[in-house]
Parts: C-alpha cells; structure tokens; sequence
C-alpha cells in the first residue's frame, strides 16, 4: 500500500495551475503524491472546474496514480496535508488592475510588491494567510506552507511575525529566472551555474556566479556592461545600465530593481504601456481569458505552451523542486524566502529573506554571507522597513502606518501623495479590507 | 603666566568666522583661548584681512587678550594648536553654483550635503581634509579637528576611515535648530528641552523630547500635525507633513527630510527658486558680498545681525559649546558626528553617525539607542551607503564609484542620469579634482 | 506647601538602613524627601523598629521634615510612592551562612552572588522581587525600583526579562569604591577621577581611567603591577596579581574577579577562614548583632562609624546619587546595572549590564563601548549565561536548568558536584523556595 | 593525457599518513590524484622513508597511477599544488610530553588543544604555518590549505587573521565521532543521520540531530541519560554526565567537554594516568614505535588496522571527503573550521568556527545558526578568547599575551599558576620558540 502524500493547493483555480500539475508529474518519482486538492472560494468555481479537470486529463495522460480533488471547502483540503501551497489572489485580477492603475493617476508606479500595488495586495492577502495559518495549525501542524502568493516577501514576515506556523517558505521564480539568463549569457548548462543571492523577494542580489564551482562574478559582471544584456526575466524589460553602475556595483540585480535604479524611465514606460496596450493586469487579464479557453478543450492534456507567456517561467521547476527537496532531505541549495537567522548582517534574525539556503527536511538553512555590499544595504533595508509597517498596518488595520509605509517606499514621491493614493486604495478594495472599516 | 591655548580655524575667512568669534568671546571664561589663527589661502586673502580685521576689533572691543593671526600658511597655523576647526569651502560659493545648477539641468535637486551637489563637494572636500590631519600627525597631534566643513557626515566618514586621526568631531547647528524649535513649539526656555538625537549629519531624527526630564515625545509629535509647526529651521523651509505620517512615525524629522519625504516638492520648489531668484549657493554668494561690504566698516566691532540670514544660526552656539566642553571635561549632552561604536545597532561599528553623546575631554561617548525605529533605518543606510561610496571615491579617484554612490542616492531618478550628471560635474569642477584627472 | 515625595524602601529593617538615612540627609537640599517607608516582614520586626527608631533620630537631629512610617504593610507603602529601593535578605543571614557553608563540604566557593551562594539567593530572591514588582504596577506604576538586593545583575536580569517594570535600575558599591581606589592610588581627590565602567555585576572591568579628563590607563594599570596595589574594597582581600597578567589585561578588575582569576587561592583562603573565623556570613551576623546593640541606645543619632565595617562602603553616596540624579534629570555619567541597549556588542540588548551610564529623569542612558576587550568577553558571558539560566529556574522552578546553571559556573568543578550542591541547598532552603517544591 | 591534480602533505612522515593514503585510494574515483608530496624535514627524513614506502606500496596494490615523492624540499613539494595538507608536529611528541607532563606538576590539565599544552602547541606552530601560507602565495596561491595540525582551531584563526591566505579550512574528526556515536545510538546507519554542529575546535556543540530528516533531538537527548552512552570518541573516555544537565543543556557535547564540565575528574584522571601508563603523548609514542615497526615491513601494502588505536578514527574519510567535495564542487553539508561570517551570532565575522558547512569548490558556507544556546554561548566565547590571544602572542612573541591566555583559560586555577607553567614550559620549548627568545 502506498504512504499517502497529500498537497492541498490555496487558490487552485489559478490559470497557473497546470504549470503546478506538470512539476508534479516530473517528479513523481521523487515526490509521490497520492491526494492534490486544489481549493478555492465560491466566486472562483468556475475557474476552478475547468482548470481542474484539465489538471486531472494531464494526470491521467501521465499514467500516474494521483487522486485530484477540488474543493470550496478550504479545512476539509487541509486536513492532515503534507504541504500546502498558496498561489490565491484576494480580489483577482480586478484588484491588480486598481492596484497598478490608481498609482499611476498620481504619477507613481504601481507595482504588484514593493510599491503601493504591494501594500495593497498585502494588506487584502495578510489577514488571509494568517486565517490559513490558523487553520494549519489545527489540521496539519506539521504540514510545509509553500507560499507563492506575492508579495512574497511581505507575506512570509507576516506569517513569521504574527503566526504561531514556523514551517513556512516563500518562494519565487525570479532567481531561478536569473541563473536560466545567466546560463544563456555564458552559453552553458543551468546545471552548471551556481549563485549566492541574498537579498529580499523582488529585490534579490546574485553575490557571486559559479560555473562549474568557480567563482566567474567578475567575468559575468563585465559581460553586463553589454545593456543588451541585462534582461533576465521576460516579463519586465531591462532598459540597460550604465556599464560603471554595473561595474562598481559588482553583483547582479534582479529585473524588478530596474523600478528603483531607473526609477523615472520605468514610470514613464508604465505609462505609456497602460496607455497604448493597458496595464499588466489587463493584458495578462487578456491572457487569462485566452489560457481559460484553452483549458476549456477536453482534449488538452498538457500544459499549454501560451501558459510560458503568462509570466511563470521555471515557477514549476522552482515549487516542486523546493517540495521535492523537503520532502527527501536533500540538502541542495535553492534561493528561497525564509527567517534571516543571522544570515545577513544588517537584517533582523526573525525578519524574511530571501536567499541561498541549503534545504533539508528541517526546512531551508540559509547560508551565512557576513553583510551585503555596503552599495545596495540601504535599498534592502528601505524594502524591509517597507514590508515590515506593510505587515504591521495590514495585521492592526492602522491607516496611518498604512500611509508611513507608502511614504518611506522609494517609489513615492511624498508623504502628502502616499496619503491620496492610500485613501483612493483604500476605498476602491474596501470590500477586501474589512480589518480597516470592519473596526 | 597664561597658558597658551590656541585655536586655528582653517578657511578663516569664511563669511561666518565672527559667529565663531562671537562664540570664544561669549565662552572665554570657561576656554580662555590665547591665539586664534585664521588661516586661508591665497584666493581667498582678500576675505581673511577683512574678516580676520573685524574679528580683532570684536575681540578687542571685548577686552580680551587674544591674538588674532591672519595667516596662508597652514602649517605654522597647525603648529602645536588643542584645536583645529575647519570650515572652508573648496571652490568657493561658485562651486556650490554648479553643485545646484547641474543638476537641476536634469530635474534632480542639487543639495550640498547628500544628493549630487554633496558627492562632488566631497570628492573636492575630501583629499584636501585628509592631507590636513596628514599635517596635524605631524604639527598637532594631540589636537582635536572640529569639523564644520559640508558634508559634515561623509567627511567625518573619510577622517575616521582614511586617515590616522582619532580625534575628530563632525558639528552641524541642525539639531540644536531643532532644540530651538520644539522649544518654540512648546513655549518653554532651551534649557529644559533635551532631545535624543541619532542618524547621520542632516539626516538625524530626534527619537524622544523631555521637558525638564519627562518623555514628552507624543505630545510633541501631535503638535506637530498641525502643518504650520514643522518648519524648524530658517533656511529650509516645511512644506507639511501629513499627520498620519507624523503621527505613525512618532518621531522628529530635521529639515533635510524634507528632500527625501517630499522629494517631489521639493524639486518644483527648488527649480521654481532657481528660476526666480536664485539658487541658495546665488541668494548666498549676493548676502555674503553684503555682509563683506559691512565688515569692512572699520568701526564695526560686533557680528552684525544680518549675518544670522546666512543659515548659521545657533553655529557659535554649537561650535564653542562642543570646545569648551572637550576642554573643560564637561560630560554634557551634545548631538555630534562621531564613531557609531555600538550605539546604533544597523550601522557598523567604526562608521561616523550623528548622535547624542557625552562630551568629555577624551571625546563624545555616543549614548546606546539600540536600534533606529523600523520606519526610518532604511533611509539612514541609504544615506550611509551613499556617505561611504562618495568617500571611497574621493579617495580612490575611480569614476565608476562616484557614479554608483550617486546611483544609488535616493535622490536620483536612475543610473544613466547619474551618469550624465557626474559626466558634466566632474567636467565643471575639473580644476578641484586632481585624484581624477592626474593619475 | 511642599510636594509630596516618597521613597519606599522594602527590607527597611537592614542593618544599612542609617547609611542611606545619612544620604538622604546630605542630598536633602537637592531631594527634599517628605515621606520615608521603611517596609519589612512580621519576622524582622523588631529590627525594623530598632533601626527605624535610629532613623528618625537621626532626620530629627539633622532637623529635616521627613516622616519616617515603619510598617509591615507593603501595599500601603508602595502606594504613590516615587521611588522604590529594595534591601531585603530572603531568609537573612541564616540563609546566606548555608549558601556559604554548603558549596564549601564540596571545596567549592559559596560567593552570595556568582557562585552557587548567588544562585540560591537568587532563587530565593526573584519571586519576591517579581512580586514587588506586581504590586508596584498597579499601586506606583510611574515609580522607580532601586534595587540593592544581591544578586544585583541577576535580580535586575529577572526585572527586565519577567516583569512589566521598565523604570529599574541595580545598584552596587563596588564601582564607586574602585573609583576611590584609584584616587587613593594616584593620591588625588575621587572628583577629579573618571572610569569608564563595563561589564556586569560584581563582574565589572574599569576600561579607561581618566584623570581630570586625561587617559591615564596605562599608568595606572602600570602602578597596579605593584601588587600591593591591587586592593580596591575592604571585604574582598585582593591577592596580587602577576604584572604580566594586569599588563596584557591592560583595564582594571573588580575585587570579585579574584574568584575567578585567583580560584584556587580564594577557594584555600574561603576554607581557611571559614575554619578559623567563621564565613562572612558568620562575621556580618555577629557584626549585625553588635550594630543592633548599638542602634539601641537611643541617644545615638548618626550613623555609627562601626557600619561601615559592615562592608557598605559608599553606599548612601551611591544610592542617594542615583536617586538625586534620576529625580533632578542630572545627566551626570554613574556606573549602573541597566538594559544594555547595544552598548556593549557581545550582550544581548535585553539583558542587564553594569554600565556607566548618564543619568536622566528618564533613567539611565548606557554608553555605547563597542564591544569588551577580547580578553575579558567570554567570562563575562559565561556569567551573563549563568545569570540568564538562573533567572529562568526562579521564574519556573525547573531544578534541570539550576543544575545547569551551577554547572556552567567557572567556580564548579563538574556537573556531578553541581547537582550533588543543588540538592543539598534545595533541601535547606526548601521553606524559601516554594516555586520548586509546592508545584 | 590526465590532468595534473597534485597534493602536498606537509608533515608526511607522520604515522597518520597510511590513514590519509587509505582515504585517496578509496575516493580515487571522484578525486583522481596524480601526484603526491609528502614533505617532511630534516629530523624525519627517516620516518618519512618508512611510511613514504608504504604509502607507494598501498597505491601500487591499488593499481593506481599516482606518483608519490617523498622530500624535504618544501618549495619543491608546494610548487602548483591544487591542495596542500598540514599535519606536522613541531618538536614531535617529544614536545607533548612536556606540554602535557609541566601542567599537570601545577595540578592543571595539560590539553594539546585548549589548554596550556594547545596553548604552546600554538606557540610553535603558528610562526610555521605563516610560514607556509608565505610559501603558498607565491608558489601555488590557488591552493587550498587543508590544516589537520592542532591546535586546529587557533591555527585556522591565526592563518585567516595573520596570513593573506583565504583558502583555509580546519579539520577535526570530532564532529564524524559524533555522529558516528549517534548512529550507533541509535542503531543506524552514519549515512541517515545529520546533525548542525557550530560552536569551536574541540568546544563544537551538535545542536540538532535528524534521522533521516526528521529532527529527533530530544529523543538523542534523553537517551543520552543514560551515563553509559555519553562516550563518543574512544580516546577520551566520558565519564558520565548528570541527567539534569544534559537534558537542561539539551544539545550534544564533545568529548572534550570533559575537561570543562567534568574539570575536576579529568585532572585526577589524568594525573593517575600519568603516574600509572603515562601520559597520552608517552602513550602514543610507544604506539608510533610500534606502528613504525609494523610499517618497515615490506611486505605490508595496507593500512595496518594498529593505526585506528592511535586515535585518529574517522581521519581519512574525514579529510578526502573534504578534499573531495571542494574539487567536485558537491555542496554537500560537513563540519569544518571557517571564518564564521555571521553565522554564529556571538562570535567575530572574521574568527574562525567549527561549524556544519556546506562545502563549494569555492569553499565551506557556513550555515547560518542564529546564536548559541544561552548555555554554551560562554565557554565557547571564553576558548575563542583564549585562541585569539595565543595566537597573537604566537605572532608577536609577547610573554605577557601568553600569560595572560592562559590566566583566563577556565583550566586554569589563576593568573600566578599561570605565569609559573608560562615560565616553566617557555624554557623547556625554547628551540622551537624563536620569536620569544631571538627578539
């Protein structure tokens, strides 16, 4: 008889759903679950079926033994899980598209995690995931919460600071993304690349590059002051850096520093993209409507490949492998978002980072890198502050610490403009923020 | 027989030397100075005679026995001084011209501490200070180097990193312009007011106010959401802050914040002034024409009140206060830059910070304040990321650093304005900058 | 009419009662105490109307308007008062003769504060503190706790760690008496001497003697290698240490060091006396008996000479220092036991040091250090380590963690002898230990 | 044609030596050796011979193709070596006797590691070791240096803070013993268990056991009460722990914890060792005659199994294993001697700590712990203090530094016995000591 290995999946009517299904599938021989439940609320039913059935033709044409589940009834999935996974969006993509629009009506970026769409995702998805956590903690107490629900960063301090739930990992496909751009960069095999990244979630550094396990930092860095170059991940374009800021910075960023070291082309490219082709939750909303269609078919019984274009790149790769490798004590290292530790030096012990950690069954053990360079501290710490008054106000329901964590993110202009923006947010997702008006 | 105690003043013939005079004349009986050397150099003779000439008549007309020496040789100045202050100005006020002007050029505030105009007027200041305390080994080398010089808290910096001196104190009249105002505020005498200062030089915070010893901090804080309040110090003038961010931040701001808090603002205002009337360095450079005109008035024996316009307000005050403590061994509380040493726990150790300390003869003993509130960290390691790349630069000559310690100045819209601007600023002030130009 | 202030002093019975009567006397001008508690229990009664009797004749001779209460009713006393200072003996010097006699059957030092005595009379101690404490919320929540009561580090540890009273401080004598050590070294008034204090109780290092201002460590520590020198308090006999030893140490210890830098002597010279003379405890007792003699005489109305051979030297000047400091917002710099707050780098912020501190009406401000010579870290964080553990078996009688508590104490021997001692002192103190045997 | 891989063994003629063969033959798969130096000096040209010819013996039964040299040419032997391995003893066992038998005329416990014989084990090899990393700079500066000698602990803080060399690791097969224990306490295998050590050489704590991933520490723990199980490593025999303290320490202690928690037993253990079989170093000298008969034969081509009593148990797999996964880049986790880098809080960046790594073919990655247990966080700090002020006497040859290492060891019972063993073991080291004696 086999073991069970129950997953249950937060938000499983997600459009990214299969990408999930098909890492599963890849290493069910390494991961051999028995039960996946994909959950989620009454409004997203629909969705629900129709990517569900399509997750259980993708299973069935693996010939794996997999039951699938979906499910409104979020305990009932909980119950005695071995992970679960959260990739739900409070408010769907309605809510990202006030969260990147109304930003933009006060000539400020809108950005879905660490600018003021973040604080707003964050202060709808905190007081959830806490619920979750909750729950966890009566149902699977030793169940892994793998939380992929942006911002990322954000949500596992809020978990990490006002939960009783320890096993909690955030992840996202950024990193990875950058180690695939790496690779291409140096024309080799991601097998054959290595890389220290510190930092937070959307704003992670790549420390040092290894190829075969010698330190090519330099080298790499020198291939970057080609601009062409610095364009990681698809779905936010690099612009090109100032081979001198490059050089003396010494490290890699990730795509989502371009909104704060090109902070005024980034606004402007913002704009003129939510003129002439809508902003990225329309086209993605667009995309979605697209993907559904196709999920629709009951002859696919594969990931669609248009599902690459949604933004999910190696996400498959990056969850699983990091189920995988708790689940069999693997002790290899993956870039994940977990309590600092002493790790790095100028954060917090108990505060979120994001970074190379070995992981294990005991969950991931990061990796100790003394401090960060001295040059990209402050924007850290900026983000972690950011981040901190975030989880802070979405937890008390504090409208003014809503409104000082706007005024201290670097991507708003003023005290005075993060107080409009917060009050026109505030109630254009009133119905999502009960902890503000419900008091 | 008087023992000698002799001061120099390097740039003695700054506009603001009879503040100083005014201060040694005012403190006498507690530091009773017997030779005062003001030294500059040969560009700026002119300026020394006519100042060094109303500062003998003040003394003078004080009936003191001090020698005033009116020197352009520096090293006999140094010769066996207890203190060296320094405030010149390399490049003069036309510099500061260009450190304004330049920038703006591509909508970014100039500022002379820490945005563009302060990196270049450290990469100016800072060869020359170092070869100063190389002189004071030598001529001095028990004598303590009070610096007033611009940007107070990057060349603190460079003194404590590059050089062999120990005993250095960094002075700014901000915080005891805050002093000033709180108690304005609270319509009490200076006297009862006690802040507890710490950040870095013109981004200092002050954490709690007692009146006559009680925490009266919240009380201050809502005061100040009446907008009309937050404007302490004369020559930068408050915008207004919101009150949620007052009141969430729960704690006092110093003028420069305004850059960082209102950066938006800021930039109008500063382009609409330049448009105008004028940049500062301009509206300066015509008041210090002024005030030379009324120190030439050989029956002038007195600072002139006009002189208090310049922004100096409170300086005698800070200056002679800081000595005469030193020398007396006074164990009072002062706010000033010196070696963090443990006393704020996100900046590292050997670091200069702005803090409330106990002055004693062997120097400022910053005051432990654990660590700064969540809400302001990030800024403050922004700011001492960007004091430490800019001296690094000064000191290294290397392009490439200046341009990524501008980079990353939260002032900076992107890395390829950064470019621009030191492209041109470093081609504007070609003359003062040999460690670039000359390798 | 005059405001009410009131001190209220718990174990008021203490046969140091007239010191701190003739400090209230000689600061009356700077703290004008209107009402005097002095608190003890029903067992020491007649002390406390023996000494109390003592205490009002000597206010009434002094011609002071201080009313002196005695009573046995803690409440009534702790209400309203404004300061609160604890001397009370848990068990009185019968207990502390076991805490002496015990270790010593197994050639162990008893040491009433870091050695297995101190850890029985903090066991003893910390509920009762905690108590005080309890009541001092609800009947003098704006009040400051002095407390005296040994062990010092450890009760003020378990006040900052388990209690909600933020306003306490610990104090000792030690300190001041090695200030008055080093002036009778260099033969100069103890006002013209200035150390910087570091470390914990009865475990503190003299960093940096200062001498009108001037370092003059190093000739100090030179004139130590003297070893008749190195004597700094009556009741702990120093041995001489080897020069090279005072030399490459290079800062200044305190009398109790000897137990651990000089175990072995001090162990020969403890049993020796105990032989021949009795314990301290056995001393102090007998010394007790004859000062309350003494206090009897009603004729007596100042503070006999013979107290301070009792061992509490500078005491009152300590105490009533501290007092007249915090109350009158001095900010005059006093070595105390207080929340480290990141002065000294390889302790806990939480955890209580012996700092010199300035003091304010806000309580007293540590002054940053950076971090203790590398020399003397690992001591004193083994006595921090040993206070820490000791303080949590009082709070939650697990006798596991007193084990190891006296296990990790450089003074024992092994973990077999700690638990052999643990046990033996257990069972003779059961009546005083009620957290570990009425579970 | 092969690629050149070369080693050399410093200190080749140690009887060890076979181990080490052993280990390269048994991993020649992964770590394909091409050339072997072993290098010793001029004293043990002989036993270089003898176990130079076994070791080719050995690799000829293998049927490998590794050249082994046997030379006193160091320059030679280093010259682009990929690896170079330190096991020299300097003044051989000759020099342990005495640093074992003067200590113990002082009732103090010799201790080649963190006692006064580690002390002057430190004392003679430093200055070689400096040596040797002068030689690796110019001759082979990409070159690991994998450093077996002890005081491996104070060798590994001395190279990383008085040599330029960064490619150093420390090597103990404690952590291994460890393990090894624990798995047969547990009746497992050694490949299902991992446990996180961190703490110092021969002071390393295993904070966390797991089983095939599950974390079953307290389980260990509580086995661990049992007095029969606490011996780890066979050549110090445990002697029994109090069930109260393991269980309130909670974590896995060395066995060379002995001689801290067990002070007073290991001294009279010792002592009757002494008078009855000799001391350990008279001990293993009999058994390296023995072993060095055995090895002359010519007819041996194996490890004879002899060597394993010596105690170096674990020592081959532990050091190829090392070798192995940096030339492979495995990433595998081992306990190693590192510069700490933040992992451990309590302890310097730049000090070294034996701690659980993941090892990179750019080196050991210290795996971030937060901080020591409360319990453990003094001792360890006291042995690094230890280490750190013998190393700089080593560096600088100042006798005071010595006393003053070895006052503050916890072996020690005060500052005068110090200085006596000090004075006593300076002169019997003398020729190897040159730094004290030729100033």
């Amino acid at each position: 008889m086999t073991k069970k290995l129950k997953v249950a999946t937060i938000g499983g009517g997600s459009s990214y759903t299969p990408e999930l299904i098909e890492g599963f599938i890849k290493r069910y021989d390494e991961f051999p679950l028995t039960e996946l439940w994909l959950v989620d609320i009454e409004a997203g039913k629909e969705k629900l079926e129709i990517v569900g059935n399509l997750a259980k033709r993708m299973i069935k044409k693996a010939g794996l033994d997999i039951r699938v589940e979906l499910s409104l009834d979020r305990e009932e999935a909980l119950k005695e899980a071995d992970f679960v996974t959260t990739q739900f969006r409070v408010g769907l993509l309605e809510a990202r598209k006030k969260d990147e629009r109304i930003p933009l009506k006060y000539d400020v970026i809108g950005q879905e995690t660490n600018g003021p769409g973040g604080l707003f995702k964050g202060l709808r998805t905190i007081p959830v995931i806490l619920d979750i956590t909750r729950d966890m903690e009566r149902l699977c107490p030793d169940a892994w919460l793998i939380n992929f629900t942006n911002p990322a960063g954000m949500v596992t301090e809020a978990v990490l600071r006002y939960s009783n739930i320890e096993k909690v990992v955030g992840l996202c496909n950024v990193p990875i993304g950058i180690e695939m751009g790496v690779s291409k960069l140096l024309d080799v095999d991601h097998s054959r690349i290595r890389i220290d990244f510190a930092g937070l979630n959307h704003m992670v550094y790549g420390l040092n590059v290894f190829l075969d396990g010698e330190n090519v930092t330099e080298h790499v860095v020198e291939k970057l002051t080609d601009p062409k170059q610095t364009s990681f991940v698809k779905n936010i374009e690099g612009i090109g850096y100032d081979p001198s800021f490059i050089r003396a910075l010494g490290v890699l960023t990730c795509p989502y520093h371009n909104y704060y070291y090109k902070h005024r082309d980034m606004l402007e490219k913002q704009q003129k993209e939510a003129d002439e082709q809508g902003t990225r939750a329309e086209v993605v909303s667009k995309l979605e409507k697209e993907l559904f269609e196709l999920y629709k078919d009951d002859t696919l019984d594969i990931k669609p490949p248009q599902l690459e274009e949604r933004g999910g790149a190696y996400y498959s790769d990056a969850a699983v492998r990091l189920i995988t490798s708790i689940y069999n004590d693997k002790r290899d290292i993956q870039p994940v978002n977990t309590r600092n530790n002493g790790a790095i030096a100028s954060i917090p012990d108990d505060s979120a980072v994001e970074i190379s950690s070995v992981i294990t069954k005991d969950g991931p053990k990061p990796i100790a890198i003394g401090d960060l360079p001295v040059a990209v501290r402050g924007l850290v710490q900026q983000i972690k502050s950011f981040e901190r008054l975030s989880a802070e106000a979405a937890v008390t329901g504090d409208v003014d610490l809503a409104v000082l964590a706007l005024s201290i993110n670097p991507l708003t202009p003023s005290d005075t403009v993060a107080r409009e923006i917060v009050d026109e947010m505030m109630e254009a997702h009133k119905d999502h923020l009960p902890q503000f008006f419900n008091k």
